[in-house]
Formats: structure tokens, C-alpha cells, sequence
């Protein structure tokens, strides 16, 4: 059954129906169908689903919706959500909800659920600990497959995966880890002992996110646990949410790179002062960077003056200046996140980004000769001038654009802060000195 | 054990000991200490590997290597790999290979393995059909949870996953799907028709892997189904699969947004020739775009022949122009990427972008003008005329950064080519003339 249908039922108000339904449909799309409704039909329809699927349609909604709903319900509704909620989504919840709704929830919570949230809200943003959950399955090594597989069918509706399961002892230190797939597989009375992996691969509290989804790349794994200094597990990460992770990192990028302060809030729910605030920084900064290009014309105004076609051709040196380095650091940023590139890399970049150049820079600058030759009919002088200027430049642009990324990384600094309008800024000025310093040559001026 | 103490013992020739240690490790991290290797001593190594553990090395292996291993191997070597080899990096491997290589994977094949070949290739690329493997759990309704169980048990080990089973009739057609976290908790005499989610979610084969990547990250799937024109399951996609999709499309959207022809091919494997190839078209076309903002200039040159001052804001005006309308377009473009802006919300984005555009223009040209009067020193109409013109670009800027992406997505054109090169590109021009305009008009010129 489709969306549209459904929203047809409950205009007619058809519940028994719209009931019957939604039971069987995945979490994620009733949500979806319920989220943009009004908040009582929410709330009426949100309390006829099946309790466990409630939990999970919760999980999906709009923070607005949360709030709307843990608002209307009761203390008993609140209770069970709270109990069978991933203790991950609860916490992203409460880290958006305003502090009424914050004492609500924590009034309906048990005490142990109070210590294990003000742990949580405390690691650090961005790090592994801020994105793991708690619901994972423990196994001991004296365990045998049929003990393991019967914990499992006790405990597993309410883990977060059950694929992955680990192997502890009793000071909660990770010994090992033990797939599903290799319980099923075995006898049932192997022990865990033998079937387990001792090769760990797992993370630390306070790793950065974008290390954690590096693994989970290169290892192509579905959860990953995390430990704390005592190599005791405190949580697992699930790839799904490893997935939401690489996808910010990437806007992030995208908005450095187009000289905004990075915001994880979505375009369209971020206020007009907040998306201006995150921009103008930048932009001041870069207008003072072109104010020095401006500077060094106003110094070579009598190369200009005394060979006005000249001013002509400044806007497409310094663009194609400004594009030929975006593009190669573009390139070197990009390689640098996902890995493809290091700073062991750098000479073997430099000496492509060099070679490149040289070709880049003869097409471009023999299709502007011919250009300046036969359409825009300047004197052999000028269009000599221009076009090696316009070599001269690409090469420098794509060096600098190539180079700079990586003293960023080397400096510890984010290389996305190289991109295109910062290599603009430079590239320009500089593509006008070297302008005006063969000008001088070329037309005796 | 690490990795360098991996390399001494190979440089010590220990063989006993390496043997033992790698076949405790993780096939990835295996794969990369063999990898740089000389191809003898990864050959040596490589068959001293236990067979399964060798075909997950061999799948992790690069291109180069892979090649070198099956050139050195024998016809019966040969066959175990493709035997055991999932068919997904099967076929990722034969589209990379030279002819020769091709012929002796081919002559190694049964003549079933050979029409699934063929049969793959022919998928476009990009495609879920190219992306899917063959090797996923299929039950049939009538089968008890013990049955399916102890399919799994004889199957399992040779399966991409085993936790997301589907259920099949006769003729292949999909008619369900069970996790095996629902088989382990179930009761084993219950039946997977009684189990099985009828909700089916999937892709056609021909689906682009940007939808399919788009389906994963909504539902938080670890596999998604692919089923043919018939509804017949011809194969599944997994969620490490997708991670890659991922990160290779946000590269491609990196690369268009800095004017490039996108390539799929690593940064450091690509030759000169090629990146310069994917550059020059690009850069071509925002010559002849910037080649309109000179002339715009030669058209007003006796504006800037009666003030010369005015010349040297140029570049600000510019860059200031580009960088604030890549803002916007890049936030539009990423947003249309992921999903978070669509079309319908075209107008809520053009009243955004203009309340910004007002306040971070009215920011900059205030600044600019305390900057004219007190640091340039130039007159009061000069400031004027350049705070407005900026004020002015700000605007336009902006909402041209904001409406072209969408404009791109209505005419089905990909979004990211209207990001910041050929945005400053238009910007640069208008703002020329709104610069030349506003002059005329204030300074009476």
C-alpha cells in the first residue's frame, strides 16, 4: 500500500484500517507518513500502533514531533518508550529537546538510566563516544554456541545488532569477538573460547568520528566496539549510523571548501541569521585578500594607462587562475579525507601537479593566442603577453593549489580551509604581479 | 602484532612464524602488508595463507597484484579462487583486467560461471545490476525456522551475508524477507511464511547506485534485494558496498563543483594525460565566459579612463561576487545531493537566500565603506559607489547561487555544474555592469 492511500484512510478516519496497515509497513515510512501531520492526529494514530513498533516509528520522527508527543503522553507511554528506545537515539534526543522535556524524560527514567545519560551527554562532540549505543550482546568464553545462541534469543529483540557479539569477562574487558553467522555455522557445543577472534579492531571513547568511519571503510564491518582507557567495552557503533556520520563529514567539507563555517543543522531548518553569520566571516576575510589585488593595480595603474587593452583581459586571467588552482586542490583536499592521499605523497603530487600544468597551461594558452589573434585581432605584442601570462598562471595556480592542502595537513590544520575562494584570493594577485611584470618586458612600457 | 614487526619477519624470511600470525589477522590488513611487496615474496606468502583466508586477501589485493598473482598461478589455483571469490569482486576485477587475464579467468570458469559473466557485464555501470553479488541465503515460505537454520548452517560460509534471508517460490520470484535475528529468536518449528515481512523494500537492477545508496541510508539497511523486471531476485547489494557508492559520489560532485570532468580513478593511479584531459574542457569554457567579462570592461572603459581609482575594486567586487554565490550554490547542490532540499521547496530557498543575501550584503558594504573612507582614503562618492555596487553583487550573487542548482535539477541537468566556477564566472560579468552602472549614475561620469 502506498503513502498516498494511507493519507486517504485517515482523512476518512478510517483507523481500523489505517491500524492494520501501518503494523505492517517498516518504521521509517510511517514515520514519514505521520510526521507532517497535525499533532493530534499524530498522537492519535502514533498510540494505535503496536507498542513496539511505536518505539521504533518514535525514533524516526522530527525532533519537533518528539517533542510534541512526549509532551501529550503520559508518564507510563513515556516510561516504556524510554525502556525500549536505542539508548543512542535517546541520547540525540536529549541533546536537542529544551529542559522541560529534558526533566520529563529524566523524572521517567530509572536511576541507572540517569548515570549512563549524564555519562554520555559528557563525551566530547563528534567522538566515537558521542555516537555509540549500549545495547549490545555479551558472551563469556566458558559459553558454548548453544548457551550464546539461547542468550541471544533471550536478549536479542532488544539489541541494536546481534550479528556481532562480544566477548567479555567479567571486568567487562573485551577478549574477543564472535559473528553470528560463525555461531550458526558451528557445532553447538564448540566454545566460544575457540571460535572467537582475537584480532580486535575497535575504537576509543574519545576517537574522532571521522576515524571511527575510516575503519568501518577499509574494514567494511557492520558494528565496531568502543572501548574506554581500561580497554573495557562501553558501547558498540552500528553502520548505519557510521553512515549519517560520512555523509556530514562531506557537507562539512563542501562548506568549508565554499568558505563557510561548517553547520551540522540542515539548510532548510537553519535560521536566515545563523546561515549569514556562518558565511560573513569568510567573506570579509577574502575581501581584504582581494583588496591586496586591487592594491597591485592601482601600483601598475600606468602599465594600464599607458595600454588600456590590457584591463580587458584581467578577469579571465584571474579566473581561469582562480579555476586551475581550485581544481588541483580540490583534487588534493578531496584525496586527503578519504585517505587516497597522504603527506607521504606530497613530491609525487608536486611533480604531477607539475606536469599537468605544463600541459594545461600550453592548451589554454596556444587556444588564446589563436583567440586573441583572430577574434579579438590585438597586436602579436599583446596577445604574446597575454597568453604567456595565462601559461605562467595556470602553472603557478595549480601548484599553489596543489601544495597548499598539504602544508595545511602538514600544519594540522583542516585542508578544506585551502580550497577554491582562498587559492582565488592568492592565485589573483599574484597572476596580476606576473601580468604586469611581463607586460613590462614584452611592450617595453 | 603489528604491522612492522609482520615486515621484519619477512625480511628475515621466518616463514613459520609469518604464516602463523597473518592467518590470525584480518584479511584487509593482510592484504595491505602483502600488497607493496615484491610479487615473489607476496606469491610466497600468498600460498602459505590458509585457502579461505587467501581468497579474502586476494579480493583485498590491488588491481596491479591481483593481476600478477593470477599470471603466476596455477590453472587449478585458479579455479579455487574463483570459486570461493564473491562474485561482486569478481566481476569489479575482470572489468580492470587486461585481455589476457580475461581469457585465463574465463578458461578457468564453469560454463555457468561464464553466462553470469556475461550476463554481469552487460549491466550499465553505475547501476544496482553492476554493484550486486550472487551469493545471498534464499528460503521458501513452507520451510520451518529449523530448516531454514540448518540451510544457513551448510550454506552460510560462502554467503556475502547470511543476516537478511530471502524467501523465494520456484520461479525465483521475491515473496518475502527474514532476518536471521528473527530465525534465531524464533521458536524452531515456526514457519517462515508466519515470520517472513511482506513489506518488501528493493531496487531494479537498472536503478541508478545513487538511488540505491539513498535507500540504504534511509532505512539503515545492512542488505537490499535487486530483482529484474519479473520480480525474480537476481542478486543482493550490501551495505559495505554502498559506503564505497557513497564516498565515490561525493568525490564525483568535489570534482564537478571545481569545474572537472568527473573520473572514478584514484588521484595518484590517474596519468597526467588523463586528469589533464578531465581539466582543459572546463577551464576552455570559463575562458570564453570570462572572455565576456573583459569586453564588458573595454565597453565601459572610459568609466574607468575618467576615474582609474575605480579599477583597482575590481578584483573585490569579483571575488567577493563569486564567493558569495558559491556559497549558496554550493549549500543548494549539496542539499539536492543528499536529499534534504527538493524542488518543491524552491521558493522557501529563494526567500531564504534573499533574507541572507540582505543581511550579509548590508555587513560587507558597511564594512567596505568604513574601509574606502578611512583606510583608502577615497572620496565619498567613490565609497558610495563601491559599497552599493558590492551591497548590489551580494544580492544578485546570492540568488543566482541559490536559483541556478534548482534550475539544473528541473531541466534534469546535474545540479553540481552550477557550483562556484561558473557561478563567478556569471557573477563576475554582472557585477561589472552594475559596478559601471552605478558608477555612471553616481559619480556622473
Amino acid at each position: 500500500m502506498n503513502q498516498q492511500k494511507i493519507i486517504e484512510l485517515i482523512n476518512q478516519k478510517k483507523y481500523v484500517e489505517i491500524k492494520k496497515e501501518l503494523s505492517d509497513m517498516n518504521e521509517v515510512d510511517v514515520a514519514e507518513i505521520l510526521d507532517p501531520l497535525d499533532p493530534n492526529t499524530t498522537l492519535l494514530i502514533f498510540r494505535m500502533l503496536p507498542k513496539d513498533l511505536a518505539v521504533d516509528v518514535f525514533s524516526n520522527f522530527s525532533i519537533d514531533q518528539q517533542r510534541e508527543i512526549i509532551n501529550a503522553i503520559t508518564d507510563k507511554e513515556l516510561t516504556h518508550i524510554l525502556d525500549e528506545i536505542f539508548f543512542d537515539d535517546m541520547i540525540d534526543m536529549i541533546e536537542e529537546m529544551p529542559a522541560n522535556i529534558v526533566n520529563k524524560i529524566l523524572k521517567n527514567s530509572t536511576q541507572d538510566q540517569r548515570i549512563l545519560i549524564n555519562q554520555f551527554l559528557k563525551y566530547p562532540i563528534d567522538s566515537a563516544g558521542s555516537i555509540m549505543t549500549i545495547e549490545y550482546v555479551e558472551l563469556r568464553q566458558k559459553m558454548t554456541v548453544k548457551e550464546a545462541l539461547q542468550h541471544i534469543k533471550e536478549t536479542g529483540l532488544n539489541k541494536e545488532t546481534v550479528y556481532t557479539c562480544y566477548v567479555t569477562n567479567q571486568n567487562r574487558i573485551l577478549e574477543g569477538i564472535v559473528s553470528l553467522r560463525t555461531l550458526v555455522i558451528a557445532d553447538e557445543d564448540e566454545s566460544i573460547y575457540d571460535l572467537m577472534e582475537r584480532d580486535l579492531i575497535y575504537v576509543n571513547t574519545h576517537d574522532d568520528q571521522e576515524t571511527v568511519a575510516a575503519i568501518f571503510k577499509k574494514y567494511g564491518f557492520i558494528a565496531l566496539p568502543v572501548v574506554d582507557k581500561e580497554h573495557r567495552l562501553t558501547g558498540i557503533i552500528t553502520v548505519d549510523d557510521i553512515i549519517d556520520v560520512m555523509e556530514q563529514e562531506a557537507t562539512e567539507d563542501f562548506q568549508k571548501m565554499a568558505a563557510m563555517a561548517p553547520s551540522e543543522e540542515a539548510y532548510l531548518d537553519t535560521s536566515v541569521f545563523s546561515l549569514a553569520k556562518h558565511r560573513i566571516t569568510w567573506l570579509l576575510i577574502l575581501m581584504v585578500g582581494a583588496a591586496l589585488t586591487g592594491g597591485i593595480i592601482t601600483r601598475f595603474e600606468y602599465v594600464l594607462s599607458s595600454m588600456t587593452i590590457l584591463t580587458a583581459f584581467i578577469p579571465m586571467l584571474m579566473d581561469t587562475g582562480g579555476n586551475s588552482g581550485s581544481q588541483s586542490s580540490t583534487l588534493i583536499i578531496r584525496g586527503l579525507a578519504t585517505g587516497e592521499v597522504t603527506l607521504k605523497d606530497k613530491w609525487k603530487v608536486l611533480w604531477k601537479e607539475f606536469r599537468i600544468s605544463v600541459l594545461v597551461g600550453l592548451c589554454l594558452g596556444l587556444a588564446n593566442f589563436l583567440k586573441n589573434m583572430y577574434i579579438d585581432k590585438v597586436g602579436i605584442e599583446v596577445a604574446i603577453t597575454v597568453s604567456i601570462t595565462l601559461m605562467a598562471t595556470v602553472m603557478m595556480a595549480k601548484m599553489i593549489g596543489g601544495v597548499l592542502p598539504l602544508i595545511a595537513k602538514k600544519l594540522k590544520l583542516d585542508p578544506a580551509i585551502m580550497a577554491g575562494p582562498l587559492i582565488t584570493t592568492i592565485v589573483d594577485s599574484l597572476a596580476l604581479v606576473l601580468y604586469f611584470t611581463i607586460a613590462s618586458l614584452f611592450l617595453h612600457i
